[in-house]
């Protein structure tokens, strides 16, 4: 079965390269990836932030946070 | 022709969590994954350094350095 991987971002230069090196890197046969624009759709803050996210752009695979270099802080997307 | 991507370490529990998760998770049909003990082998540090890694873990794909989470700074390693 596969494995989930959330990629989240919110548009920012550091977000667009980190999908296009690293989410777009993520092997298709073992992860599904969804792109989320946290930017776009503020409903889905909780739960990245339930993930433990702290800043974009951020990885959850399989459950976990990892932070990939830094774009923007979670608060700066609450407005 | 596949990218290259290294994934640069120190053995600590943030760097083993993203080599588990991050790096093994990366398609092996588009990169050639090289794992980097960066406390074992200090002669790769000034390579990783130039790629921009400020920090372990992180992740080198084509030139481009993505750093994963934070272990520990670059100057932790160098002894």
């Amino acid at each position: 079965m596969k494995k989930t991987a959330t990629f989240y971002h919110a548009g920012c230069p550091v977000c667009v390269e980190a999908e296009r090196q690293v989410a777009d890197a993520l092997d298709p046969q073992r992860y599904d990836v969804e792109i989320v624009h946290l930017g776009e759709h503020a409903d889905r803050i909780a739960a990245a932030e339930e993930a433990g996210v702290k800043s974009v752009p951020a990885l959850v695979i399989d459950g976990a946070p990892f932070h990939i270099n830094f774009g923007a802080p979670m608060s700066a997307l609450k407005s």
